[in-house]
């Protein structure tokens, strides 16, 4: 292997202190989220912008972009294809960087966080018109963002696209309308069959079938029992309680995963810990072995798509599966000491509901798309079509009739309900989405090497799985981007076949009598 | 009130942001010891070490001495007492920094963690000699740093004594062994009466003494309790779980403490979560209510020794009085489900043991004093009166019987038992001593005023206890030095005999028959 050159090894220094920085950005959130006491907030607000401001500055800096164009110029066409993307995406993100107006940057993060302070009272009083000001101004901002990055963008990409790429490179409306379109085609009539073919899977997923409470010391020993099973290593990764369930990476060798409990909502915790695991294992399974190769974009993850693919798998795929269900049943009803589903395939059932609702966030594997169709058709109308602010709730209401057949009555479960536009966060929702699209059909690539999913999980060797995504999956970091990821991996381009075969098997079966 | 100047406007922003960068070392410091795994150790060293060199550098910068010297030349002889109190020591500071030739600063921290490192291996395998050379490194080291400082010193000042001004301002030798030789003198013969007049007493702490478990559950909700009877609010502290208690302050609405459980030692968590919470207390009253104040050297705590007078007030005076044993020992008994002690008396006998033993972090009330005395005489001798390293293990072992009546037979149990000087950390161990003095006055000023301690806690009223403290000690910040904080206080000088006659009463009471 080539030593590299006095302007590679100076530039590496230099991302190395950034990245020291950024973490330390991240453990301060970690601990904002898990332990810091409320009265703290406004210090560790003064803490993390003094930490954001150091950032920005080495990330535009002049000596920053000497460092770079210095690398550039002593890394030839001969210098390994790793190299020269790293190089070629610190360009990319340095000219992003320094194309936008420091005024506007400014601007935007007072903007996103008055949007975050009256959308929370917007939603509490249930009332859009509070929060429509922040939104209009949000939007004319991102707007400008985007044009003041257009230049350096490639000809023809729209401001929505443009606002999306820092989450899904290189992404199209076009693709993802054509990717999105057989899911509001094929989700409904499935969901259609749920409800009207079994009276019995309505009821175990509706309001009125009894809840089962799991007393939290009880949810906290099964989470710690699947974490143990999964492989997790305390010495590499801690778990602490939040809110609202995340992962992050504070280090090369330092990962943390929250999870909250619910008591009458016996898999909450369950199935969170899952979902934040799979974010984690793919962090700690990101190409960084030898630690020099933390600070490179390489090292970093794909998309957030296919971040969401990893989350998604070990939740749906692998914690939500019939074989996983047989195998857990019986330590949920021995932790409870009786058995409150009647039997596994109840149990099953139970781990997945699936019922038509108006909040994302607690939308089943069926439905959840469906709420990401209606962001992504909003946001494009919103951001570029000239939909006016005023006309969203009205517009949400009615598209959530005609793609889940129902319609909130308040706008704090409609339009309200998210926090990412009130951050001025657009382009984000699709990757949601292309999550359980990837999963889907990277599952179907590891069942055609492995052998079905099911057989492995009911034979307790997910490691099997987990090797697979170590092998095929996780190497890639940033050389690719979602879709040639996808690509790459299953020899097909990236479509919605896999996701739509693998829900109806699943709504077949869970139809099945037990 | 005068609005305070332009030039110290610019220096507030600045101490403000310096204050904002070491908060942040301090959360990654608490982080690391509650909750990190362990191989995020090498990254948070580096995370560390990176804050530590951005902070030394805005202490030492030229920008930072224009500040301060604007701000001096702003501020005349009408200006407040606190604004010139400030500017004094910001002065001294700024001064002791830009004495210390950068070399010998970087060579003393890498002298520290090598110090830490062969101490470890050192203590570990009980061989001083691997040590030595290190501790040999470190008094250098640390002779250079006093002869540095040494110009710009009141005139006639040691070595010794100038390493230990960050601790205690304006400490002396002389002061320190007049207000220490009543201690060494008086204390033995009141062990000796504990020992041999009651067998009794002497059996209750023996370790032949069957140990009392509590389950770690029933541990943890014993402090809970304590603290939520002591106003803890949990809007501005928290409190985890690490090897070791800590308390810690993470700005000014966010405190933190820590404690750990020991099933088999039943008071261990309890004493040390009254301790901590002392320390915590004094750090959430010290003068910063309106913030404006908490950049300020001001509000900064008034030394070492008084710091620990707080922690010891609420650890010894409080929870170890005879009146709060009869209170908590129906809350010990009833967790338990069984009074094991047969009595709130011998209760309040295990709350406090006598009995002289090796380790000092173990010791108890009556003879931890004479380890610090121990500690004071040798660093005297190792850094200013020639004593060589290589006869530290016998003169340590010599002074310890001469002092506690006892003789460790591993150095592992002796010279080898304190981190401190494994960190080059001299003049720091008096402090500890002085905590026991300080609080002891305070405690006499304080019955004078408000009555017995013992009726106070027996009534349940500690509040009464922790206003008055309040009042009188936290306000003062660094408004003064320790021993003019007691002579302001309590109207006479601080002295050793309120604490020898707290001791000697205290042991009358324990030798009483129950």
């Amino acid at each position: 292997m080539p030593q590299p050159g006095q302007a590679l090894v100076r530039l590496r220094e230099h991302l190395h202190q950034t990245r020291l920085l950024g973490s330390i950005s991240s453990a301060l959130y970690y601990d904002q989220n898990t332990v810091m006491p409320s009265a703290g907030a406004d210090w560790r607000g003064q803490q993390l912008s003094l930490l954001a401001s150091q950032l920005h500055e080495r990330q535009c800096s002049e000596t920053y972009a000497g460092l770079v164009a210095a690398a550039e110029a002593e890394v030839d066409r001969s210098a390994p294809a790793s190299t020269r993307r790293n190089l070629q995406l610190l360009r990319q993100e340095l000219e992003r960087q320094r194309s936008l107006d420091p005024q506007l940057v400014a601007r935007l993060a007072a903007a996103q966080s008055r949007g975050n302070a009256v959308w929370q009272e917007a939603r509490r009083s249930n009332d859009f018109a509070v929060f429509a000001p922040a939104l209009e101004e949000l939007l004319q901002l991102r707007r400008e963002q985007a044009a003041q990055l257009a230049p350096i963008e490639p000809a023809g990409r729209s401001p929505w696209e443009i606002l999306a790429q820092p989450f899904e490179p290189d992404v199209s409306k076009d693709r993802l309308q054509e990717l999105f379109k057989p899911l509001s085609e094929g989700i409904p009539p499935l969901l259609e069959r749920v409800l009207v073919s079994s009276p019995a899977a309505a009821a175990a997923s509706s309001p009125s079938a009894p809840a089962v409470a799991i007393p939290e010391g009880l949810q906290e020993n099964l989470c710690a029992e699947l974490l143990e099973s999964w492989g997790y290593d305390p010495s590499r990764c801690q778990r602490s309680r939040s809110a609202h369930p995340f992962s992050c990476t504070l280090g090369p060798a330092d990962y943390r995963i929250t999870s909250r409990v619910v008591p009458d909502q016996p898999f909450s915790a369950f199935l969170a810990t899952a979902h934040e695991w799979g974010h984690s294992l793919y962090e700690q399974g990101l190409p960084r072995g030898d630690d020099h190769y933390f600070p490179w974009p390489l090292g970093e993850a794909t998309s957030m798509g296919v971040h969401e693919s990893q989350s998604l798998f070990w939740e749906c795929r692998v914690a939500r599966s019939q074989a996983f269900a047989s195998r857990w049943h019986g330590r949920f009803s021995g932790a409870l000491g009786s058995d409150p589903w009647g039997g596994s395939h109840s149990f099953w059932r139970g781990l997945n509901p699936m019922r038509p609702g108006l909040i994302r966030v607690e939308a089943d594997e069926l439905t959840y798309c469906l709420h990401i169709v209606l962001r992504f058709e909003l946001e494009l109308a919103l951001v570029e079509q000239g939909l006016p602010v005023s006309e969203l709730p009205e517009l949400w209401n009615r598209r959530m009739g005609e793609l889940l057949g129902i319609r909130p009555e308040r706008d704090a479960e409609g339009c309200l309900q998210d926090i990412h536009w009130a951050e001025g966060l657009f382009g984000y929702f699709p990757s949601y989405a292309l999550g359980h699209l990837i999963s889907a059909q990277l599952a179907e690539s590891m069942e055609q090497q492995l052998g079905p999913i099911e057989s492995a999980v009911g034979a307790a060797e997910e490691s099997r799985l987990q090797h697979w995504l170590s092998e095929n999956v996780w190497p890639l970091g940033r050389s690719v981007n979602g879709e040639e990821l996808v690509a790459q991996v299953t020899g097909v381009p990236l479509s919605a076949s896999p996701f739509l075969r693998y829900l109806s098997g699943k709504v077949d079966r869970l139809l099945e009598s037990s």
